[in-house]
């Protein structure tokens, strides 16, 4: 199973829930004690960058964070809204 | 094994090289046709974020990008410099 598969794989859309869907992971790990975490600046920005071009609410989006052994991750889904259909 | 291990662990640390890593997975499935490509824009913008607070160079980044099924990833491994010690 290729790390695609598992990304997204994970939560299957059914036809019938299909939308369009984007995960962001952000993984780091900390080997050198007084490394900085980007984990919450990167988490900050990436949402501001997503706000400029997709047009989506808090609720479209649901944000995990796991740590252990010296790595975090950070992971964020987000339902995409539905592409204004071209008017007939 | 988590998520977590299977991302980072791919290329696990070895004692002799190790660096803080970081390590950015984009995937985006796209079941609505005319839905817009976001990896092109994220990528770009991913790396103007980071190098705002990393000094990092071209060298650092390995991109990688996968594709299949309606589901696209791309994925950046940046190794992190080493923090700059505080002098004594």
């Amino acid at each position: 199973m290729s790390l695609l598969d598992l990304l997204l794989g994970r939560k299957k859309n059914t036809a019938a829930t299909a939308k369009d869907r984007l995960q962001i992971i952000i993984a780091q790990e900390r080997v050198q004690s007084q490394a900085p975490d980007y984990l919450p600046m990167l988490k900050k920005e990436l949402l501001e960058v997503l706000a400029k071009y997709v047009n989506i609410s808090p609720d479209d989006i649901r944000i995990s964070q796991e740590q252990h052994d010296g790595m975090e991750m950070l992971e964020l889904n987000i339902t995409l809204p539905e592409p204004k259909k071209a008017s007939t």
